[in-house]
């Protein structure tokens, strides 16, 4: 069949990568569609890369990236931080929805992509515009995703969502909440609300605009027929799903390799107290220098060997022991017996890798849902959360030693992975299998809840509890009338017999 | 591992049987735990038999199972039938209860029971004794089911329920309703809930006895870590799931077998026109005679020959097509590209096994979840439903030759049969690989939400609601109040400000 991919850059784009490796590799035509200026969509041998060029330079968006991640460190009050991390997000919503118009308005490339007749359009609805996409080519369409933010992953799928035990994302709430928690629980959403919609608005216009109908977000994301999510119970809490949601959580721990000579130099000389893995993922180049030296005089406190994949200025008091490397096979080292422990930034897929391994961590969240993943992981007893802007060198040290230490870390873990890996399919092989599952029947129609042909107050079924409420009300109200009639009619009858009675006695 | 089972008679035994040979082939020790008096459940190689008496002999139980089954075919007013069905139904549920009691206070055999430290035990809720056994036992539990009434099936896994699309048992709703239908959706349960108290709450009154404290029916249904639900969303529509729930819809179409010579005889004898499959299931033995007499006349106005399972009395009018024998091979005879059309009573066996196969149905559904089978079928295009009291020759002729005929039926059932079996692991995979993961993993504890700690109004964030209501209201009212103050004394100073003016231009 003929796939048209239209990614999500970043690490988004780096377990989907694998899943089109698969397709490509069982005869399938795959296509990624993507932006000229990109961070990691290259051309590769196992699909063709078509991209879309807007008034956007590659300079423009390195900065635009970097003013995002050094957000990260800065250390300001919480509303200039939180003002300034929204003009980032509003000016980055604001180019990419600039480049969704642009592509939908390339009528030679939308005139291309009809000719094509694809089977399938794959993507991470991260990004609105594919969802748009896809609906304009009335292609079938799969989600590739981790999460959509304001719920549209369960509005997108008529699925409940009841806030009593299900954390909302960016709440770093458990499953087990207490009152004033699922309070938090119920308003978060409230609040987020106006920024949901100024970031989805415009993509539902526009879709209005080319269907010249009204086009509401939710119809965009109930287009598709499948929905891959990139988690699994025992990362994430059991909470109800829909019948069209399958999950792949730990898809990114497929295809291990051998490591490299340097990297098994380096654990050979680590002798017996083995290594740590350090990561805090792709969009960190540049950590504050203080940061980094107070990081770097925690990792010489301890005595496994640090491999730190860092891109930064080298921290000056860099201990013997710590290496910094540009980059690191993450996954693969995590899966050497000698790794002690994972610092990480609790991405999901480094997550994953580090249940995958059965690899305590030490989790230094920056942005978006890696809050959520450290309180997950930590609820589990699977790792120690630090916030980075508080943290001391002590904090740090400390935090290592627990991990390492502490067989209970390592127990959580190891019972996390290997429940984790106790499954009929693994998740790359559940992927392409319901990707070729839609090319071959035109999507799954037969997964469609009949939700989605309801209004809110149907499927709340109020019209129903009003007819009712209306109902028993008539009806008591009609029995009390006669009751009262009849208690009147009775009260009435005696009166005139004691009236009578009366005038006799008189 | 070892496997205690504690199963359902009839039909419901048929598809865990397959189940358990497969459990023996893959080493595990099977041991069934089944009353001495029963239907189907006999001593065979690849489990021990353990049978418990009780003061019930095979006459008495075959006296009952006939009246409930004779009950199907009398043309007797709603009301009475009604009355008739519930008296045999609590007679049944007596004489069940009675043997769950001296099950449960056989003291030997409880002592064996634990002395054998099974891993697992697989059961049918249907009955709920296997479930206090189990949590008496304090094993972890796979269930085992196509349903149970009451929606103890929600219920037990904190699944979402909405009433407005998901048709309730015995309804015959499809899922999309109109108003009217939504509110019979609606009030179906609620009827029904006096019942299922009756018969479920003795169950729960037995095991608070046992652990010496409160333990409703909910909590006994709770226990199960995995449910195995031999549904899917080809036959069911799409409604929430929860993620212990699998779906193992057409198990009893695996292990399919070459037919024997005298079957492939009838089909090779058949010519051109092939056959047709007629079987109203194991629980019916006899139909009163005009009825079969009229089914008779019907079956031989088909050009098809006729395999008719019935051990009743020969109707006098048989056509030379129709051949009657007490058992057939139903599954494998479907299989046969000769075979036309299924004359079934649309239990969940044999509506599977037509899906499997790709043979449209006429249907005549009998009693339990038959009539929701039959109206899924229909609302799919995939068979013709009758109502075996009313019907008529004619109908189940014009019924036969529109399934035959039509291709129509032919096509959807075809349909619906490449999606079923479509799938990445097959439903007796499914269901082993789940029982194993049981025993391996001593349950599923992280497939347990958090719901089941929660109140029914903290689970509906009542408790938040009001808390939140109450905040907002009583912030209104002191705007209001406040609001109001500062407009009377704006006003009182306006009003002093007019009565000086006033005083000096008197």
């Amino acid at each position: 069949g003929k796939v048209l991919v239209v990614p999500t850059d970043g690490s988004h784009w780096l377990s989907m990568r694998e899943a089109l490796r698969d397709l490509h590799a069982r005869g399938h035509q795959v296509v990624v569609l993507t932006l000229e200026v990109n961070m990691y969509i290259k051309e590769e041998n196992f699909f063709t890369l078509t991209t879309y060029a807007i008034s956007w330079t590659q300079d423009e968006f390195d900065r635009l990236l970097l003013g995002h991640t050094q957000s990260f460190f800065e250390t300001e009050h919480l509303l200039m931080k939180f003002s300034r991390r929204m003009a980032i997000m509003n000016n980055m919503s604001l180019i990419i929805h600039r480049s969704c118009v642009e592509l939908l308005h390339n009528e030679a490339l939308i005139r291309h992509l009809h000719a094509t007749s694809f089977d399938v359009v794959l993507t991470d609805p991260f990004h609105l515009c594919a969802a748009v996409l896809a609906k304009y080519l009335s292609i079938p369409a799969v989600f590739f995703l981790r999460n959509i933010p304001c719920d549209l992953d369960f509005k997108g799928t008529q699925c409940p969502n009841p806030s009593s035990y299900i954390p909302r994302l960016l709440t770093t709430n458990s499953d087990h909440m207490t009152f004033l928690q699922r309070v938090k629980n119920m308003l978060y959403p409230l609040a987020l609300s106006y920024l949901c919609h100024a970031v989805s608005a415009p993509y539902a216009s526009l879709a209005s605009e080319l269907f010249q109908r009204e086009v509401s977000v939710v119809d965009l994301v109930s287009h598709a027929s499948v929905w891959l999510f990139r988690g699994d119970f025992v990362m994430d809490y059991p909470r109800p799903i829909m019948p069209n949601m399958v999950f792949i959580g730990g898809i990114n721990c497929a295809n291990g390799k051998p490591l490299s000579q340097e990297f098994e130099a380096y654990i050979n000389a680590s002798g017996e107290h083995g290594i740590v893995v350090f990561s805090l993922g792709s969009m960190v180049s540049e950590i504050p220098e203080k940061k980094a030296m107070a990081i770097a005089d925690a990792l010489g406190k301890i005595p496994q060997t640090v491999l730190w994949r860092y891109t930064g200025t080298r921290p000056s008091n860099l201990a013997n022991n710590t290496i910094l490397v540009k980059w690191l096979p993450q996954n693969d080292l995590l899966g050497h017996p000698m790794t002690r422990a994972f610092i990480t930034h609790a991405g999901s897929h480094g997550v994953y890798e580090s249940i995958c391994n059965g690899v305590p961590m030490v989790m230094m969240p920056l942005f978006g849902d890696q809050m959520d993943n450290a309180k997950r992981m930590e609820t589990k007893g699977a790792g120690v959360t630090l916030n980075v802007l508080e943290m001391t060198s002590e904090d740090l040290e400390n935090a290592l030693k627990a991990v390492i230490n502490d067989k209970s870390y390592k127990e959580n873990i190891m019972r996390l992975s290997s429940l984790h890996k106790d499954r009929p399919v693994e998740p790359l092989d559940l992927a392409v299998f319901w990707v070729e599952f839609v090319m071959r029947h035109k999507g799954a129609p037969h997964l469609r809840p009949a939700a989605h042909d309801l209004t809110w107050y149907q499927y709340h079924s109020l019209d129903v509890i009003g007819f009712l409420l209306a109902v028993v009300l008539t009806v008591a109200f009609i029995t009390f009338k006669c009751c009262a009639y009849g208690y009147r009619k009775c009260l009435g009858k005696k009166g005139r017999v004691k009236k009578a009675h009366k005038s006799k006695t008189h």
